[in-house]
């Protein structure tokens, strides 16, 4: 088959190698028909991520068709739709027992693309199937149920459910790159009385206000406590999302949080942040940070069933699988580009930022079975 | 009247003050019958505490009898004896209507030798009467409640229930002082599993186990991170309490947390402290801080009342009302007198740690009514 | 002044009465500028209440304008336009701590038009104003307020936040009056899945649709049970809200519900159900009855400035407030008359229901104050 | 090998059966080193459980060695000692993913000695072993985690975990037997203020006592609700405990509760009780039922590894295991012979009641690996 692998900073290739195989008896083995990019991956391509190695496949979100399953696995079928979950659990250690995927001790946790092969290739090996992927609901393309895999849960259970979003709310969400979209888009589903986006970018927090964002503040030019204390009272935020992940962001936000408020922490922090209890320890404020677990993925794949969530705007480019290097350079560039997510298909139909159909590049027959 | 008055940093004296009188119809006049001394008193001496004004009456911790009350005073009535919250409530404001009275917005909070007249005294003006003081229970003692005032409900509410401990949990308390010691009694109506006090006092250390600790580090030559991690399966503790108010003890406490675990500041803290989050972001670690809001006093109550806590331990020393001067000189060098609260009595009837018998020096008839 | 009066069994009058005064320094005294009936109005006067006395002046909600305060009142004052709430709290008991104002023990809970002279009067004394009125928002009309007296809270409290009604979840809710139909709008803060009304009349089940149910069942030509589990997979809704108050619908609740599921009982009931204990002991019930607290009003009141939340289509007839016996009538005959909820107005302006613009009746001087 | 086998109502037993097998790659085999007899036996041998075919062998509880893996298994070894939980959880259904085990849907919950074979055997096949079975902690005996495997956790979820105790509560617990028992003792993990148990027999209340009860009721000869309320100030018990399983003593529970209290049933009823609606609507009371999921596992057993919690004073009686059918006659006269939980032992050591040793009956070799 044909993969995107990481051959060590900076450098990647869409190229031939060998097709995966069942290694434990939970493994599944999925074809991918529909895949993205991550703001990790770059992450990794930069080299920031030691653990992952040259010669891995990158890629950790992707819709499916299961092909092959372990004689273990009892859940799902060859000839299954699935959506594989960014976060893999084992089912069996304590953390996966209190639906803390994101801890799995026991193998599972984020591998893909990580410490094992990943999705954005034409197979993957799917460990621990049967607690790590999730059936499509009939009805729903690939690309409605395709940001399920990690964007959606991450921002929703780190960002808005950590946050502890209540009807009536004025959240805060500093930060409005495609995760902190998804914490505008996900919080709606509490009701807040106001969401209120900051951000550096004009273009960053007019996508803030589409994406349903009240207010939007430009904290490069304006000044985002003053606004914030201004639009509740003198109080403060009741939750302040961060989905940035450097030092003033976070500082940020527990500056504008009210007493009694809740700070929670999306972004991917690479430093260290200075935390001023000086004034905070009277002030009743609850800080959390957290690894998305994935156990609301049935609950959002429900809402996006029912209508209530619709998570396609965040595909704003569509490519070809076997195109995942330009992919790349677009995503890279989200900048220039406006990129949110890129939408990977191995069975392209065509769109209208691309205008070509490309034939799929690889339809492995369905075989094998328990 | 007397009453102990603070006359600038360094400066305090028992000296002779009008009687208090009702100022709004809420109001309700008390005579002390015991008070105590509390950390946050000496602060105020150091200076360190601008608010509070030369010629305030110190202290925020008594138990008193009634002896007159306002108009709108419903449930308290002349001649009831009374424990006074170290934390006035307002009854009315948002934040008091959610039960946390120590955010009160509405003239109360923390306001006793404070912003207003304190309770080291032989009367004082209780604001708010109705929502800020609480029946003594027939049959229990002065002692017996007085530190439900203040550090029985702050190192309960701030520490053990901000912290979430559970049965079973592993809880290490980081700071082995009054309230440490206060965190480590009441986390016991949880039965965690193992309670490991941190502090770098040997003697204090000692304390901690008297009071429940199962395990004692001394940090000054232990390697605390080490030893919490081998009692834990390498996990780490499920939950830390700070009980310092110092960067290095609060750094300590994140970093000897479980993933998925609870840090719970408790501690007054002068300056920031460095939050690892390039470490913590994946941990699913939470952080809270809080001043008290004395809300579990009537269970604290409950559970005194029933036989299954008793706080008496921590009346180390007694002396007269009118010899408050020399207690806080005892309480102030509690590294050299072991003092952990000492109590100051209007009626004392003589006790083995000072022998003497001391008259009362003030017997206000019990007058006025609505 | 002129009111609504009960002189028992089946017997009222719109007639001359005195003026209220205050009797308490917490008390105050409010213009009625808009009131309503509630279906509990109806009860009184069909003589199933006994404790309400004849000579009392019916009615619960209402928005107004304070025009006295007691000398202990802080924190409303003279002009202000305010919602007074269905509950009264007298801010100090045990029950009004934990914010369960409805079982209030220091003299609140329902009292108005029950225990105690209520609303649908010109004037009224206000208990415990401070802890029983709300100010309403600027910007909002009577109208868009009126209904957070009662209805709203009562369904959100009761039904909704008891049910526990989560994103994704099936939500039925059996019997689609007015009270059905806010738990129908208040369930979606929490943005279910999908929302299932129960009704015997089609033009109750229309009503249903237009406030936001997805699914209706007609049950007395159709199988809820059947219908219901068809909707769900098998297993039954996750939150089934009782709204009528008879056996049969109760018992229908816990027959509908799946395995892990919450009854939430809002209905008044004046006869006992019957509990399948044999069948239910191993499904993991649980089974919720209430009185509204009232808690969430501010929340409520913020929602509807926000636009989150709009309850002027409950507003289906406009009466002057001195028509009150005639509205009575027609919200009586709602079966016939459609009517949800009728707005009784000091000050009409002419509605296109009514058509005529009747001038207010009484508009007393702005007088008084502490 | 030998096994206690159903042969249809008042039919049993202990006859040679063929040895188990691994069916499934999830599957283990586990040599029963100690297992006991539940309540819920002598119901199917009365027959009143008929989904439990003759011929199946009898028992859910016991803890033993495992002798045999299948190839998926990953967390427990040839060797391990294990406690076997009464409910087996497939790990993969939706219940199972919110540890609602008793609730699984996937082919576990209750199936020991009801669908499949039991634990009252020389060996047992144990389906989803990773999920189901529970190392036992080094040092503990047999007899101190063996009633962890149901009786434990059945009282500590669904009493006293749903009935949400707290410090403080006043905690009714109707019925006196085992189960009751537990929940008298597992409910001082959270440091009720008063246990108030309730029965008919005084011998049970006098274990009541020795298990913790402060107060005793015989309501057979006593007012078991006037007692309450007088214990109570007037509004009764915070939590009701229901543990008999008949109609008058559920009804009890919802008579004695308080306002805003919640009702626990972990009875097994066979009829169907009176809900009073009519009195129960204003009173925000809680109900729940359920079937225990032993996701408390884990924590109870950390409880008994650190000595605060000690099951032992449950095992009155201790036979050879090859004496099960006496000990069922034991255990099935409890009246007469007080009879908490008998103890069967594979390899007995010889207890002061019953004096003599007997030689283990079967020791299978340890053989088999993955």
């Amino acid at each position: 088959m044909n993969a995107l692998v990481y051959h060590g900073p900076g450098q990647k290739a869409w190229e031939t190698v060998p097709d995966p195989t069942i290694l434990e008896p939970t493994d599944a083995i999925v074809k991918i028909d529909t895949s993205t990019i991550c703001g990790s991956d770059l992450h990794i391509l930069k080299g920031d991520v030691p653990e992952t190695k040259p010669g891995t496949i990158l890629g950790h979100e992707a819709v499916g068709t299961v092909v092959k399953i372990g004689k273990a696995v009892t859940t799902i079928a060859v000839g299954d739709r699935v959506l594989i979950s960014c976060i893999t659990s084992c089912g069996r250690c304590r953390f996966c027992k209190e639906a803390k995927y994101g801890l799995c001790s026991g193998g599972g946790g984020w591998i893909f693309g990580h410490t094992i092969d990943g999705l954005q290739a034409e197979l993957a090996r799917v460990p621990f199937a049967d607690t790590s992927v999730y059936p499509v609901p009939d009805g729903l393309t690939d690309e409605q149920v395709l940001f399920v895999s990690d964007i959606l849960p991450t921002a929703y259970e780190v960002g808005v459910l950590n946050g502890g979003v209540e009807p009536g709310d004025t959240v805060a969400v500093v930060g409005a790159g495609p995760i902190g979209l998804a914490a505008i888009m996900t919080a709606q589903l509490h009701t807040p009385g106001q969401i209120i986006a900051i951000d550096l970018a004009d273009a960053r927090l007019e996508k803030a206000r589409e994406f349903g964002a009240d207010v939007t503040i430009n904290n490069g030019r304006e000044d985002a406590i003053a606004i914030v204390m201004g639009l509740t009272g003198g109080l403060g935020a009741d939750v302040a999302i961060e989905a940035v992940g450097v030092p003033d962001t976070f500082e940020l936000c527990t500056a504008l949080i009210r007493p009694g408020g809740r700070v929670a922490n999306v972004g991917v922090h690479g430093k260290c942040a200075t935390l001023h209890l000086e004034t905070l320890w009277t002030r009743d404020v609850t800080i959390t940070t957290g690894l998305v677990d994935t156990n609301t993925t049935p609950k959002l794949l429900k809402l996006i069933e029912s209508g209530r969530l619709d998570p396609s705007p965040f595909a704003t480019h569509h490519f070809a699988l076997a195109d995942t290097v330009e992919a790349y350079d677009v995503f890279g560039a989200a900048a220039e580009t406006g990129a949110l997510k890129v939408v990977l298909e191995a069975h392209p139909v065509g769109h209208d930022d691309r205008g070509a159909t490309v034939a799929p590049t690889y339809a492995p027959e369905l075989v094998g079975s328990r």
